[in-house]
């Protein structure tokens, strides 16, 4: 945890490395290890979480190695801890729990990236740490830029690999909530498709942001997930035994928030909205689905009822910082609830593990600290 | 244009009026004449414009009579003149120019109501004249609170009928640049789809709002609508001649605004944003229209784009009031190009010919007070 050990340690870093465009080549090997520059900081990873997006790079159907290089290091939400600063950084110490942030600026940084916003990168040409030109967090040790980590606070050395996951969800709410407030009325009742990590995180900070909050899944009731969702004061819906539009409270929902990617389900997400709702769409999936739909009964009822449907993608460095927060204020209110939306933690060396998920897996971590040792 | 003749008239106020229900049966009939009561005024209806919500609830598919009547009086788009105002009306003085607001509150008032916000009613059992319970405004003289109208310069004594479609508009670009300004670009292109009186008034909105604006429909390039266009500074599609997919921008558009209720172009106007773009629905159609949709890529769209859809429906009194000054701006900047949104005058004995709408026909409307002397 200190820099010492890190220092006289060789100059090969373990790392998860995949060849982009490869199927299945995800291997424990090595790269360089990194020199401290003036701004930067070095980083001891922790932690990284495994996500949908890391699985279909391990498929061969996604994901960039650096310019140059032939192989990427796997993993994108990390915890870290600071083990070194560079010449000139005055804002974090070593010691200094972190979260790195994942999609880095374009360069020249268009107008979105050089305010932090580089979830609306204007050029398309912005990097993203395990997926995207850059280097990802299954790494042992890794040196960034200063202003590339965010701080945690030490409430979360267990669970900070979770504010990547909740950070889409923090940029995610805060789109519906900013278009729902247009109106007069006070959002009251959400729903939330999906109970993976994201479709959970937000069901928590909708439960902090003062909402009645639904989950639908196809998990029985009694099932880990369903109670992990009554524990924290929240509905949980099978909606295998009972479709949520009948489960659904009268009135209709004011926010609803999309996290399975499944586009069938949106078009029900959205039917189950009252009048002024928003549902907010923060999961794909690739290929064709074509559907029929009813489109006069579409825009009738968005139009009428003046509903919304809004995507959101990333998030930008605000959200990190919300993220930060509002993970600690998860820790206080919901106790073990947090973390056991990690339901896996596996070293390093066992990595492929983290990518088996059962049914009623949430989160699976690569414990990349404990592994390394 | 004074109370004095009006006052002396009879009691029977002449006034188009249909039976809801019944098919083609619009007619010159008359209403009673109204008692002035405390914080009311009296109303000389100057003109009224018609619009599609009127031809239907002609063709008997909408419209209901005020409660214990048989017969509605049509008509929601007025412009009108105080000419006597109640006691305790302190607001409002004979002769001002005025837009009587088309919605009112449910009763008791709902908390959307109670705050001038009945577009977000939340019972479902606002009123609205000239459509749903209450009688409309093409009669020659109208009793209403004086909290039911808002005043207009005079500048708009020629085309102030125009207020009350462009509150629709107000709120509906209120509520794309809500979401647009969420983001960190400032919104630079606009395309509007339909070139009827929503969608004109969009795009001198837009282009009042610092927008490039586009404006799609199926006339020839050289017709009337295409020269309207062009004469204010936006760009005209004829979508039949170049499809507007092959029209629009590179980089796509920030705002759409879609003003035909022409379900299927809303996937085109969709797929014409950029990325943040925000497409706001203002338009409705009856029926069934099945379109096969391919979900997956309208999700993934919306999503890895930061895309919104949004609906839009009435106006607040806040709408009013900012499409009174806007309004009075078009007159300033545009000139000409507002009265020839107003493509036809017929007098109140031949209100009908109002409705047989020509293919360059915009906006018809139907002179009250002429009609009546």
């Amino acid at each position: 945890m200190t820099s010492g050990a890190m220092n006289s340690a060789s100059d090969a870093v373990p790392a998860i490395v995949i060849e982009p465009g490869k199927k299945g080549g995800a291997q424990l090997g090595a790269v360089a290890r990194e020199p401290i520059t003036a701004g930067s900081v070095r980083l001891a990873v922790q932690a990284v979480g495994v996500c949908g997006t890391d699985a279909e790079i391990c498929e061969g159907l996604y994901g960039q190695a650096p310019a140059g290089e032939r192989q990427l290091v796997l993993g994108h939400e990390a915890l870290a801890r600071v083990t070194e600063v560079g010449p000139g950084v005055e804002s974090l110490a070593v010691g200094q729990l972190v979260v790195p942030i994942v999609r880095r600026p374009c360069q020249p940084p268009c107008a979105a990236c050089s305010q932090g916003r580089w979830d609306e990168c204007l050029t398309g040409n912005y990097q993203e740490h395990g997926i995207k030109g850059l280097h990802g967090f299954m790494r042992q040790e890794l040196v960034v830029g200063a202003d590339a980590v965010v701080p945690l606070p030490e409430a979360l050395a267990e669970v900070g690999m979770l504010t990547e996951p909740l950070t889409i969800v923090e940029k995610a709410v805060e789109r519906a909530l900013a278009l729902h407030q247009l109106g007069s009325g006070e959002p009251r009742r959400a729903l939330v498709t999906g109970a993976g990590p994201v479709g959970l995180l937000g069901a928590l900070l909708l439960l902090c942001r003062g909402l009645e909050v639904y989950v639908v899944d196809r998990r029985p009731a009694g099932s880990p997930k369903a109670q992990l969702v009554e524990s924290v004061g929240a509905h949980y819906i099978d909606d295998s035994a009972t479709p949520m539009e009948q489960a659904a409270p009268t009135g209709g929902f004011d926010i609803a928030l999309e996290a399975t990617g499944y586009a069938p389900l949106l078009f029900r997400a959205l039917s189950a909205l009252g009048v002024n709702g928003v549902l907010v769409l923060t999961g794909v999936t690739g290929g064709h689905h074509e559907l029929d739909v009813d489109v006069n009964l579409m825009n009738t009822t968005m139009v009428l009822e003046n509903q919304a449907m809004v995507g959101s993608v990333n998030a930008a460095r605000r959200h990190y910082q919300q993220a930060a927060q509002d993970l600690a204020a998860f820790v206080t209110r919901f106790g073990p609830a947090v973390p056991a939306l990690i339901t896996e933690r596996v070293p390093l060396s066992q990595f492929a593990q983290a990518f088996d998920k059962a049914p009623d897996a949430i989160k699976s971590v690569v414990m990349v600290a404990e592994g390394a040792r």
